[in-house]
């Protein structure tokens, strides 16, 4: 494994680096551990393992918490070593692969879609989960993550959470029992609900891990005090057909996933990822557009219809 | 500039593949147009300045939001192509430069500490700004992002915040009118208070653009209904010696940023960042360890004092 720095948060270690003359200007801080008490429980390593078409915030929510516990190092685990792609945009720098990392203090999974659910089909990857709990402290998920680790029957008949869509999958697929919360812990097993959520779940996480203080002193070096221009953010405070129609429109991003029988599978394509939603092709097709002499795949035909309406810009990006 | 694919969030475009079978399904739910309205705001490019040293939250929540706005690209940008590191350890590969981006619909400045000082020096960059909000539709900060906005002039006698640590620095050296809000809007200048708060702000900015459904269905899909451990994410309702406490690290961790005089420069060092803070020697230097025949640079004595409880950890990692 590369060499790696004490993975702590540069705002605050940086800020971390007092000097004795301040400390006498505030005589009543006495030490930085005043502030940041020893943590109650040691934990040197988080791995957040990412892949292809994650959700960033559902990772990168609990990395900004995790890099404020100090001593820890938090990085990325993937695959292969390389850019990791969020599929809209953010591409992430990963050097560890799974293959390197036999042990964490925590794993970290985040959601994301059609791909998180195609990572719950790779034994492999639910293997190398299962090995890194047998040893692991906490073992957690964000989001759809939840079916991924809930893939490996590490979930099953225990209490967890997940995006609100995410629900009847992860009770149905992997046999958790649902809680209608904002995140749940079960020993050492604790998910979040969507996206969001993983903020929340890291910080409740943190504050069993390093106590109140440490908790209120990392909020405030987050300035942590949310303000959503509106109430309703959750399924069932949310407008009815708001949710239906969210719904609807996520049954279509996940219909070549769970029926992958409808997918095209033989064919070539001209390009790599769905012009559209920006789904990698690889991850399955389930209509087509000749265009200019070119075969372009799409995720769905709702996807084709719209690159149909302006083909030549999509193509010219 | 490089080819890009329209850069719309995998979860929510992936979700917007939509099939008309679903849609027969669910007849109350006519259209993606009836979801997610035409915003009112047309925003094609936003761009996210990153630089080493960034809070990587204070970027990556706002692009969480931003990326939920259909047909909007949105990308970053820094002053080379390759790897930007937060300094906790996510490193983002960025691929267009400030050289390659003439105008933006909206340009984002996220925030850090010492580093995020620095460039506010850099005139090349502060003229980048400039001319790229000579014709931005919304030219905006997160946490003290606000003082490099503040260091082009264009934030003097309009109202602003920051991350509660910076207020002083953007009010003194800046000549912003401080609010004490979570987030501010003077025109098309959209500030927001600490790391967490571009969150906030950007789905602030994304009512304004898009209106309420839009948002309410963003918030939706990432479930944005945050439930903190503990009220006191800020200065004014934390504990007062934690604030006070805080703001001594703060203050150490600016020592050599606010004042060059006091660091290293022509020496040379063996380490590329602080070993205890991550902060890279090249932002300024204000202590010096002899350890094993080698010179090993720190930001404070603060950061050496740690350093010498136990080197061989340190330098072995």
């Amino acid at each position: 494994m590369k060499k790696i720095i004490i993975a702590v948060s540069a705002i605050l270690l940086i800020a971390a680096c007092k000097n004795k003359n301040q400390e006498a200007a505030k005589p009543h801080i006495e030490s930085m551990a005043e502030i940041f008490p020893k943590p109650k429980v040691e934990i040197k390593t988080v791995g957040i393992y990412l892949y292809d078409g994650y959700s960033a915030l559902d990772a990168l929510g609990p990395y900004s918490v995790f890099t404020r516990l100090m001593g820890s190092h938090v990085f990325f685990i993937a695959k292969h070593k390389g850019i990791v792609e969020d599929g809209a945009g953010l591409k992430v720098q990963v050097d560890t692969t799974i293959d390197e990392v036999k042990h964490l203090d925590i794993l970290l999974i985040p959601g994301g879609l059609a791909q998180t659910y195609q990572e719950t089909k790779d034994e492999a990857l639910l293997n190398w989960i299962r090995s890194i709990d047998s040893t692991s402290k906490y073992t957690t998920s964000v989001c759809t993550g939840a079916w991924i680790l809930g893939a490996t029957g590490l979930l099953k008949d225990k209490e967890a959470t997940t995006h609100w869509y995410g629900k009847k999958i992860l009770a149905n697929d992997f046999g958790a029992k649902i809680q209608d919360k904002r995140y749940t812990h079960t020993g050492k097993y604790w998910t979040a609900a969507g996206v969001s959520a993983g903020i929340d779940m890291s910080l409740a996480l943190l504050n069993e891990i390093a106590g109140e203080k440490y908790t209120r002193a990392a909020m405030l070096d987050l300035e942590y005090d949310p303000q959503p221009p509106f109430k309703g953010g959750n399924e069932n405070t949310a407008d009815k057909n708001m949710v239906e129609g969210m719904r609807a429109l996520y049954d279509g991003g996940m219909e070549t996933a769970l029926h992958p029988e409808k997918a095209f599978k033989e064919m070539k394509f001209d390009n790599k990822k769905d012009f559209v939603c920006g789904m990698p092709i690889s991850a399955g097709i389930a209509d087509t557009v000749h265009y200019n002499g070119k075969v372009y795949g799409f995720c769905s035909t709702g996807c084709k219809d719209e690159f149909k309406k302006n083909p030549s810009a999509y193509v010219s990006k």
